[in-house]
Order: structure tokens, then C-alpha cells, then sequence
């Protein structure tokens, strides 16, 4: 099976232009797409469906914490039923939205702080599950492949809930298989690391953390990112290796 | 045809209470519910919509202008586009939100300001008709039932979209059909005057206008207000009326 | 010297009402008014500003997290900057509406989430106590008598700031002089309670703790709630016995 | 006296960057900064006014309608009430925020469908005066220079006033001195266009407009824009013509 690319977009909001859409959506597989509480408005959320059917792109709801000012990037504390409704009102929201495009909604992948907070604290990632498995379609749930991924994948089995692991073509892993943080050098590969990085990904369904190990991820997804030139021209390097593998 | 009875309910927002709503859903047909836009939140409007699946009660969605602070009242200048991105945004959200409850939203009523400008406006009206006819689902739109009535429906019926007409209980009519304005001396009825126009709405199918003429309304929905107990006896009042018919 | 009472107030919303404040302000010293982030907006402040200057109470910023839905009761991690930045903006519209209204601002009372975070958490009463000593301003600020008030004192004085030291009327106590928390039986006081813990207050600046212990806390203000008529009767008959203090 | 150039700053809104502000400051002499409401928040407000105590700048408010989706360019159809206090919200939120920041807010400048509309609308300018002139700190209020200037400040001067007039380099001109809107062809300047609108601006206080008239405009101010590099370098052309007057 080829490996998927999934990139965040429609994160621009009312005049505010954010990431190269048009020029990343023709070179991905999913559009993981905001639906207006990180990013995203009604208007950004209909031309970047527009924009996926286009290129006949899968598309997912992206949603987030409600923090337009901190772009979903804080955690916040909120209760287990406050966030399953948060999540179910964003992702009817992009869900009949793709309708209107004529397209499906498919998976859902959380974003930023939220992400974060459901793969190191259980409570959370059980509230963010009961939410997908509750929405009355068949949707998948993008989590990152970790070391817990088989247990990931029993909880996720257990409320009739379908994954999809994603690993990071541009990120130094612990061996736990979370990323590095941001903040330690050497966590952010350049080109070279990135590309090796893949290559391992395709081919061996590993990556080599930081620590030297080489840990297997058995990723489904690439997340890439489309925010410049730069960032496009890597997408297509990945898309080719992907293709080729 | 017994006439329905429909109510702005899921007004309120995070700690903010605002009507009844557990009062009122025993004894209403259809529930208006907000969208998050001008009130309402995913919380809220859980809520609402777990009430009024356990009263059987039809649920409507209640889109505005995105204005919490002004309460949908004030018309906000947005571009044919932009409202009908905003209305599927807000639609899409309760219509999701009520699969999840296992709720089939049947229409959209649009609130405060939007609902004045459609009925002044026809451009406004025709982004709201669009907006309704292109969700993928078959959803009616509620409008005021005036003397533009035969017109409003081929308008809508040319865009293969049903109407539902409502009349208002407590407030006085001009010759046209639309609503005496508020600050106008006996624009909103007493109880005696209020139920003798239920009671000739339901009997005749007509009102009495501020100018003393009969003006045909045929409308298929009553719309009534459950802000404090009186209201609530009055609903009950009106209900039996209507139940009587 | 009297013990003052403050209240939280202007934490209205819009349409929302919340709160007795008209009826509240006659009876209170100090007057907490929110400033539009968890709570109350441009409209809501004038109002309530307008009535603090009408009664001569002396009013302060109630400056909170930006969460409306959540009412500031939800953590919200932001940096240090991010909080300083946040407190600046909103001690600086109700500072400058204050004296649209003749009146100067005097202090800042943090909310909700905002206020237990920086009781238990060092950091964020630093930031907190940075924001409020920059403030080209002389300004208080309100936090809790607790048995960390001469830590607390020295750490504001090194910042040249005062403090005013709060307690709570209705409140059950830990032998730390933090608050019981709401979901323990016995946290919250009945009125033979309260009634007796405002007198101990008074007379001997103390309180009894839930373990039994007699614990100092030197108050220079009891907070109480003004929500119902029941809270009304409340105050009053608290500010009877400070006046006879 | 010299022209003095004003710019639009501080619409950067959380992680979405807008405008070339560092690049911009040096070369003008006021800047409008956004206060939160159609663009800024607490964070990007502290930066730009870091920024322009560095380059010596004046700064005022650019209060907004409450819009951020809509970037302040959506009329909304608020009570006089509420737009002064909307208005006296943002004037006190950036005006304390530039205390602490050891600058003195010198005007008040209205963003967007705002300031259209109080240039159209009499009794919105009203308010907008009303707004700024009680507001307890000398402010001044700038407008665009028309031919109805003389009317406005003596209107201005009745409130006690001062006037601020403003005129655009890269705009044509009506015969009564209002802008040619953007959707007609000639109606923003191209660059020869534009210099030569403001040489003539600068040496006999006229521009040429649409029909071919000299209409005079005496304005105290030039509004310039910093959105790329081709507009930061007419800034510095146009402030080398204004210096060289």
C-alpha cells in the first residue's frame, strides 16, 4: 500500500492568509481541513473543500481547541463532555460542508495542543475516540504511530473505531516514537535527515530516534507541510519517493 | 392540518441562561434551535437537542449573523457568498449535531436581523433560499407568512425548495403582513387580543390589521415565546386552542 | 478598620443577564468588574460603571482567561508574556472606561481559572503580580489570605505592589487557607455557618478550618455573591456586622 | 508644516502575520494601531507599540465594528450607545497598553466600513465625536479631508474637538472629495499617478479628481500602505517629497 500524504490546511482566516493551498493540494492525499475554531472560517472551509474535490483529495475535519487567538496551540481545560461536543460541532460542521462539495468526510485528526494533550494523556484520547465513534458516520481517527499504536489500536477496536497512524517525514522521534520536542536541537531534520527519513519510513517501516534505535512505526500517513516554496518543493520529493516505493 | 407551534429555543450560551427550554418543549411542535452564531453553544446545543428528541419534538435550525454580543439583532453588510458559506457552516452544525442524537433536522429558520433583512430584501432572501436549497439534504425554510406569500413560494419552488409559513401569536400585523415594529403603541398584543388571533388564525386563516382590515395569512405555523411562566401558560393556552381546531 | 466587601459584578453578556448587580451595589465596597474576556462587554461595563460611581464603590479589574463560553473556568496554558499581554489589555479598556465614568481604577481581582492557577502556581502569581506592578498605574492587587500571605507580601513588595488580601464568606477552609473544594460535602457553608466564620473573621481574624484548626489570615476584604435574593439578604446582613466590627 | 504620513499597523491577529510593520515604522510618522477588534490583539498590540516608541512614531487607535472574520469592513447596524462604547472599549484598551509601554495615545482614526460609514452617515460621525471627545484624555480624531471639511470641524470644535485630516496618496478623488470606490477602473493610482497626487498634494494642498476638477483639501495627514516592498519603497519616495516641501 502506498503511503499517504496528509497536510493541515484552510487555516487561513477572514483576510489572514496562512500555507500555499493551491499549490500543496495537488501534490497530497488528505486534506486535514480546520473547521473554524483554531483556523478556518465558513468562507476558507468552502474554498478549501472546493479546492480538494478539485484535485479529488480525501478530506478530514482538522478541529482544535476553541483559540483562534492561540491557533488551538494552548491546552485548555476542558471536561470529557465539553470536548466530545466541541468535536462533534466542528466536525458536523466540515462534515455537511463537504456534502454541499459533493465530497465525504472521512477521517478526523485533532489539532495542535489537543493533539498533543490525546497522546500523552488517555483521558483525553478516550474523550477524542467517543467522539469520532459517536458521530453517525463511518469516520477514521488520525492519531501519531507510537510505540502504543497496538494498544492504540485495541481501545480505538474496542469502540468500533478505525485508526490512522501517521508518523512525520521532518521530525527526530524519541523511542517511545514521540516527537522531539521542538525546543532540543536537532529535533527539526534538514533536507538530507528528512529524506532518510522517509526512505526508512517507505522501505522499513522504521525511523531511527534520537537516541540511535530504530523504532518501527507501520505509519499508514506522512503529515507534510505546505506552508512555503520550500515546503512544496519537499512535498513533491516525498510524493515521488512514495510513488516509487 | 392542525397548525404547529414553533419556539426559539438553545439560547443560551456557556453560563448564560436564557428561556425555558425545559418548560416549553413538552407543549411545542418545532424547535428553533440555535447555532452557536448568536447564541448557543456545542454544549448547549447538545443539550436542546437531547430535550427534544425525548419530547418528540421536530428540530429547525436557527442560524444569524455571527454576532454574540449583539444577539443576532444587527444586520451585518456580508456579501451574497459569505452568508450562504455562513448559513451551510451553521447548518451543517446542528444538522450533524442531531444525527448524533438520533434527530433528522427538517428545516431552517433564520434569526433576528437575517430574519428581518430576508423579509425586506429579496437579494437576501434569494442568498438564504440558495443556502437552504443547496444542503444536501432536504431541509425546509421557514419564513413570515404575508401577503408576498404566493410569491415567496414560487420563488422558493423554482429553486425545488418548500416553505413554511409562520404567523406570530402576539404581535400586530400591517395590511402588508409583516410585523407593526415593536416600538410602535399596540404593536405587541395583550392576552385577550393575542388569543383572538389565534383563535381567528386558526379559525379563518386571517388576521385583523392595525388598520382593521382581514388579510389572509394561511399560515402552517404559529411561533410563540417561552421566556418566563407566563409564557409557558400561554403556549399551553394556545396548544389546546390549536388542538381544539 | 472595616472589613470591605467586594462582589464579583458586570458579568452580564449581551442579552445574558447574570447577576442581581443593581441591587448588589448599593451594599458592597469593591466592585470586581469583568472586562469583556470571561465575561461582560463594552455595554455591560459602561452600565456597571455607571452604578459603581451612583453608590461611591470603589471598583477594580476582574480580568480573566479569554474563554466567554468556558466563563473563565477553564486553565488555559499561555506563556508568561502571552498572560502579562492579556492582563494589560484588559486592566487598560475597564482603566480607561473607569474614567470615561469619573471614576479611577483602584485594583485587579484575577477570575476563575486565572485566580487558582496563580494561587497554586508561582509562576503565573508572578506574572500576574509583573502585569499589575507595570501598570503605569497605581493599582492593588486582590488575591487569597491564605497562610503563604507573608510570602505572597514580600514577593509583591519586591515589585512594589500591594496586595489586598481577600477571604471568603461562604466558604470552608483547608488548614493552608485555600478553599475546600465545591465537589467535598461540607465546602460550602449554610448560613448559620457562614454567618458564624464572618463573625470569627471580624473579631479575630481567623478561621476554623475544616480539620478543626484555628488559622490566621488577617483579611482585608470578604468576598461575597450577589446571584439571588437569598445572596442579597446575605450581604446585607454581612455588612451589618462589619459596620458594627 | 509637513505632511506627516499615517499607516495602518498592529492587523497581524495571533500566528497570522499581516503587514510589513518593522519595515513600515521607520519611515512614517503616525500609526494607526488595530485594537483587537477587526485585527491586533493583546500580543501583536504590545509588539507594534514596542515598535513605535523604538522609531519615534505617534501612535492612535484604530477602533474597529466588531468583525474579525470580516476585517472591520462589514457595516453593522449598531445603536449610537453602543458604538461609543465600543469604541471607548478599544480607545481605553490601546491607550493603557501604550502607557505601559511609556508612549501617549495622540488620536483616534476609525478602521474600515466604520470609517466609510461615519463619512457617509452624520449622525455615526456623531457618535464616533461623541466617543472620542468624552473621552477623559486629549485625543484628536482623524477623517478623510473632503469638501465638507469645514462643516466637520465646526461640528468637531462644538465637542471640543480637534480634527485630524487625512487624504490618500494612491486614491482618485471625487469632485466632493470622497474616495472613487475600488471597483471602478481609475480608481486606485498607479505609481506615476500616485506621485504626482501627492506632489500636488504637498505644494498647493489640491488633487485633480475624477472629473477633472481642482478640489482643495488642506489635509494634515497622507495615508500610506505597507502591505509589500513595492509599498515600502513609495513610503520612502512619498516621505522624501513630503520632507523636501
Amino acid at each position: 500500500m502506498t503511503m499517504k500524504l496528509n497536510c493541515d490546511l484552510g487555516e487561513s482566516f477572514g483576510m489572514w492568509k496562512m500555507g500555499l493551498d493551491e499549490q500543496v493540494m495537488p501534490h497530497i492525499d488528505m486534506a486535514n481541513i480546520a473547521c473554524g475554531f483554531h483556523a478556518g472560517d465558513a468562507d476558507v472551509m468552502a474554498n478549501t473543500l472546493a479546492l480538494a474535490k478539485q484535485h479529488n483529495v480525501t478530506v478530514g475535519a482538522h478541529p482544535s481547541y476553541p483559540d483562534k487567538q492561540g491557533f488551538g496551540r494552548r491546552s485548555m481545560a476542558m471536561s470529557a463532555q465539553e470536548l466530545i461536543n466541541c468535536l462533534h460541532y466542528q466536525i458536523a460542521a466540515i462534515d455537511g460542508m463537504a456534502a454541499v462539495h459533493g465530497l465525504t468526510l472521512n477521517y478526523v485528526k485533532p489539532h495542535g495542543a489537543l493533539y498533543n494533550d490525546m497522546m500523552r494523556d488517555e483521558r483525553i484520547l478516550e474523550s477524542v475516540m467517543r467522539a469520532v465513534a459517536s458521530y453517525p458516520k463511518s469516520l477514521k481517527l488520525m492519531i501519531l504511530a507510537t510505540n502504543q499504536a497496538d494498544k492504540h489500536k485495541e481501545h480505538a477496536s474496542a469502540l468500533n473505531l478505525e485508526l490512522i497512524l501517521e508518523a512525520f517525514a521532518d521530525r527526530q522521534y524519541t523511542d517511545e516514537g514521540t516527537l522531539v520536542p521542538r525546543n532540543l536541537a536537532g529535533s527539526v531534520h534538514d533536507k538530507p535527515a528528512l529524506i532518510a527519513q522517509v526512505k526508512q519510513l517507505i522501505k522499513h517501516g522504521t525511523v531511527t530516534t534520537r537516541s540511535g534505535q530504530q523504532l518501527t512505526l507501520n505509519a499508514d500517513s506522512l503529515c507534510v507541510h505546505g506552508d512555503n516554496e520550500a515546503g512544496i518543493a519537499l512535498i513533491q520529493e516525498i510524493k515521488t519517493l512514495c510513488q516509487q516505493a
